[in-house]
């Protein structure tokens, strides 16, 4: 179990009283929870500007009968292959495919591959959600 | 073959070399693929914003460890049902999950359900990426 | 005085120790004050969705040399006058000038304006920066 | 007066149908200042991750009766003096400020000094615009 550790915060009673009506709405159960998760977003932002290793997820759209792009995306992916760990693929309908690849490395290996697959010809539409691979952000 | 057309468009030639020397550094096969994607990710924008339907995936780091959290994340996964096309699970290491759902509906229901995730104690990143159904962006 | 609460928060030891690190390379003088700015940061993003009222500036550049530029950005600026506070220009260079809005009014109001800033000709670059009237942000 | 180069895009006339709507809703007078927009912005983008002196502004809201924070704020500015080009002070009401530094540099300084600013005990808001100084962007 990691050790917890519990401290102060002052807050003006104005500010907390709104950020009460707003985490409530969210959903969340307490304070100390979105908190945590507003320090964990700070210290993820930093991650992929100095970190050593992120983890992330790819997802583009295109239409599979564009000629030649199942096989330039694949010949991508293989060229990345220590950064993919896993793909997924999904038929929106009888045209568009929406696939995603689950990625890790370092920041500027994933970003060049997100690069690379937006290029391509027939690629409609690709984000990288820049996310932890956890390691470091409890 | 849906019909494609040719325009002109005029730009100072030092803002155009510029622009050459940027796409091809991003792996650009021409100048209208890469103008195509500026416009398309402009639409994909708008169809966030004030679209009907829209894709996307949301992805969460999580430690399975945390208590109750797997039980949660199913049932808010199951209330959500209609919105979930399929997701994917990746073991990133002995603690941390990475978890991708992939998500179809109307623009609010995906950041509800994206937000419902997040609030969720024991995740600690989660992200929404705002892509399209390919149908209305050629 | 604004009366001030204070009130525990729990993290893992980890967590608070990656965050003093980052806050103290940031400058912050205490834990409270980071983590108001983190929670003053939600809400103000809040104000843009659903506020009634919020403030901003809208920064742009562009060539004085533009043919009726000038007057096409006075006359814009006239017809949104109740949404400019004040406003100041920056001489970058012979060619280029840097003007900034401050504005004030609902958050679609102010959205439009720089939105007819960017697309008028000659307008190199505009942004908006969405911050607060201070008012309902402690 | 610069050389302009008028040169062809082909696209889906599905995708440009849509595109020439978006734009004609932003009040665009032209397909080509609407595409010279999208290209400038990713310059601009590309200016503050690889470029050597970018131009911005860094809008702050604070209340100017917190102690010391009105002193601690000048010995920032003074600090960063050769980046700062101008500022304007605009009071919001009894207790709120909005201040806009008009400011050029390189983009790390740039941040630097956005940063100090945010973590300044009263400051409730900070945020930094990033734009270009025109040279290179036509």
């Amino acid at each position: 179990m990691p050790m917890v550790i519990r401290f102060g915060v002052s807050m003006e009673e104005s500010l907390l009283s709104r950020f009460d009506a707003l985490i409530s709405s969210k959903g969340y159960a307490s304070r100390s929870e979105a908190i945590r998760d507003l320090v964990r977003e700070e210290l993820v932002r930093q991650e992929w500007l100095e970190g050593e290793e992120v983890a992330g997820t790819i997802t583009f759209v295109y239409d599979h009968h564009t000629r030649e792009l199942a096989h330039k995306l694949l010949a991508v992916q293989h060229d990345a292959g220590r950064n993919i760990i896993a793909s997924q693929h999904v038929h929106l309908d009888h045209h568009n495919c929406l696939e995603v690849l689950v990625v890790k490395g370092k920041p500027k290996e994933v970003q060049r591959l997100a690069g690379r697959i937006k290029a391509a010809r027939g690629v409609k539409h690709c984000l990288l959600s820049m996310t932890t691979t956890g390691k470091h952000v409890p």
